[in-house]
C-alpha cells in the first residue's frame, strides 16, 4: 500500500509502506481521508523533529472503516466506520492519575510521534476509536477531530447562550470554535486577515474583521455597552494576538489560549489583576469532546463542511502544505488516502 | 485633628485637618491604627496622582471606633469597633450590575480615590463597615484589610486541604497568602530575596527559599515527584517572578496573579497550552473576605501579628515609607492614628 513520508528538511515523498498487522489491543484501519492541520505544517517546517522517527507517516484528521481486529478488541467489527482520536497516554503519571490523561505527560500523539493516518492501511490502538452515525460520510467524518478540538476549547472556555465572544485568527481551527460557540448561543467575533479566509467565513454567516482596519477593542466595547466580552479564544499565536487578547474581555471575562506560542511574548497581566480575568489554557480534547463533534457534524446544520476547500490525493499533501505556508486560497485540505 | 497629607512630589506632611461630619448614610470614625501599604508606596511614588485631589490623606488599612452616625444609618451604634472595607462602587456599572461590585469599573478606592485613614477622625460610607469581636485589638485588627486580601486571593485560587502551593514573593501579602494557604491544609513553599524577611518568615514556620541560591522549579518537581505545584501565587510584580510562575505548575494547575505589573512583560503562554494550566486574575476582596479575615484573625493561632515590626506615630508615616522603598528591616508598619 502507498504512504504519504516525511522525510524531513521540508520534503515528503509517498511511496510504498508494509501493512502492519494489528498487535493485541489494536486494530487495523482502511483510512478514508485525512485533514491536513497546522500541526502537519509545523512538522513540515522542521519543528517537531526532535519527535519524529523518520521517514514518518503524519496525519491524525482521519475517517476510516476497520479492515482487521487484533487479538482481544471487543465492541468492534471489520467493516466499522471510525474516526481516531490520536491520544496515546501512559497511564501511569501524575497526569494521567489525576484523570487528565488527554495531557499526559508523556503523551504519544499519533502522527507525531508514531505513524499517522496518510496511508492506505494504517494500525492504531482500539482504545482510540470513536463510532461514526450511519449519516455521515467518510468525507465528512474527517473533520470531527478539529472540531473536537473547538468543542474542548468551548467547553473548557465555559461559553453559555447569550454570552459576547470574541475570536482572534480566522483559520480552521478559529473558525471551527467560533462555529460551535456560535452553536451554543454566544454571539460571536472573529478576527482574520487573510481576504479569502474573510470571505469565506462571512459567506458561512459569520461576522468577521480585519483588525488592521478595524478598532477590535472599540467594536466590542460598543457592542457589549462597555460591558467587554465574556470570552475571548486567542488561536493566532501572534504576538499581536496576545495583545489584543487582554483588551476585550471584560471583569471575570476568560481568555481561551488555544494557540501555540513558541516562545514567550509579552503580556498585560495587570488587565487579569485589574479585571480578574481569567486565562484558560486548552489543548486537544478529552472523549466526551469527539463524542460532542460527531454530534454536531452529524446532525445540526452547523457548516462545518464548507470549511474544506479541497480534496486531494495523497501526492497532493506537499501541495497543499505549501499552500497552507503561502497564505494561498485554502481553509481546510483533505487527503484522499485512497488514491 | 492631625492628619497625615500626602502632598505629591515624595513629600507627606502631617498637619490639621478639620473633622468631616457624617452626611446620611456615613459614619464619623476614630481611627485607632493604620497599617502601611504598598500601596502607599506607590502613591508616595507619583505613579497614583491621577487619581488624587492633593493634598490627600492616605491609608486604608484601619481599625477605629465610631464617633458618630448619620442621617439614616441603622445597625450601628456611637462605640462600636470596627474595621473599614475601603471600596466605594458606583452600583450602575456593568460589574456592579453582574455582582462584581468589589472590581467595579468606576471604583472608588477610599485612601486613594477619596481620603484615607490616616487622620484622627475619618468619614465613611457606612456600608464600608465590619464589626470587629470584643477579643480582637484595636492594634490587631489593622491586619484585617491584608488579610482578607489574602484570603480572596486564596478562595479564587480555590485551594484546598493537602494541596502544594508557591507563593512568589514574601512580603506582606505574599506572608498573609502563604499563612492563609497553609490553614486551609496546602503545604506551602515561599520564595523571597530579602535575607530579613527571609529570617523573619522562616521564624513563623513558614519554608522560605531564596530563588537566586535555589533552584525552585527542581524543588517543586522533587517535592511533588514531578506533578507539578498545584497553585503558584504570583506576588512579587517581577519579570522574573512572571517567569517563574509559570515553570512551577503542574497539569491543570492554577497561577494567582496577585501582584500590580505596571507594564507588559514576557510570559511563556505554551506552557498554559500544554498543561492545560489556568491563570486567574484577584483584585481586592468581597465583604466574605473581610469576615474570613476577621475570623481567622480573632479565632485561630495563625501569626498574623508577628509580621507586624513596628508601631510608628503619624509623624512616622514618612520615616516608613522610605524605609520600606529602601527594603530595610522592616515588614508591616501599623501607623498609630491617635498619636
Amino acid at each position: 500500500m502507498r504512504a504519504a513520508f516525511y522525510h524531513g528538511n521540508r520534503s515528503i515523498q509517498v511511496g510504498h509502506c508494509p501493512a502492519q498487522p494489528p498487535a493485541p489491543g489494536q486494530v487495523q484501519l482502511r483510512v478514508s481521508h485525512c485533514g491536513i492541520c497546522g500541526t502537519d505544517l509545523h512538522l513540515f517546517h522542521g519543528n517537531m523533529d526532535h519527535r519524529v522517527t523518520f521517514p514518518q507517516v503524519i496525519g491524525h484528521e482521519s475517517s476510516a472503516t476497520i479492515e482487521a481486529l487484533g487479538d482481544g478488541v471487543v465492541n468492534w467489527a471489520i467493516g466499522d466506520r471510525v474516526t481516531v482520536r490520536p491520544l496515546d497516554p501512559c497511564g501511569q503519571c501524575a497526569a494521567c492519575r489525576r484523570g487528565h490523561s488527554h495531557v499526559c505527560l508523556k503523551l504519544k500523539f499519533i502522527g507525531i510521534d508514531a505513524p499517522g493516518a496518510m496511508q492506505g492501511l494504517w494500525t492504531v490502538p482500539a482504545h482510540t476509536l470513536h463510532r461514526l452515525p450511519a449519516g455521515l460520510s467518510l468525507h465528512d467524518a474527517s473533520l470531527v477531530e478539529p472540531i473536537a478540538v473547538a468543542c474542548h476549547d468551548v467547553r473548557l472556555g465555559e461559553v453559555v447562550n447569550g454570552e459576547f465572544a470574541v475570536v482572534i485568527g480566522g483559520g480552521p481551527i478559529g473558525a471551527l470554535v467560533a462555529l460551535v460557540a456560535q452553536h451554543k448561543g454566544a454571539r460571536v467575533i472573529l478576527t482574520e486577515i487573510n481576504p479569502f479566509r474573510i470571505r469565506l467565513l462571512q459567506s458561512l454567516g459569520l461576522e468577521v474583521y480585519d483588525p488592521r482596519t478595524t478598532d477590535i477593542p472599540a467594536l466590542v466595547q460598543a457592542e457589549t455597552k462597555e460591558a467587554g466580552a465574556d470570552v475571548v479564544f486567542e488561536v493566532s499565536g501572534a504576538a499581536a494576538g496576545a495583545e489584543l487578547m487582554t483588551k476585550l474581555p471584560g471583569v471575570r471575562g476568560r481568555v481561551v489560549m488555544v494557540a501555540v506560542f513558541p516562545k514567550p511574548v509579552p503580556v498585560d497581566l495587570h488587565k487579569f489583576f485589574w479585571r480578574e480575568m481569567r486565562l484558560i489554557g486548552t489543548r486537544v480534547y478529552e472523549p466526551q469532546d469527539f463524542d460532542e463533534a460527531i454530534r454536531l457534524l452529524a446532525e445540526t446544520q452547523v457548516p462545518f463542511r464548507r470549511l474544506i476547500t479541497g480534496v486531494y490525493p495523497l501526492d497532493g499533501l506537499e501541495k497543499g502544505l505549501l499552500e497552507m505556508e503561502q497564505g494561498a486560497d485554502v481553509m481546510k485540505i483533505l487527503i484522499d488516502c485512497a488514491t
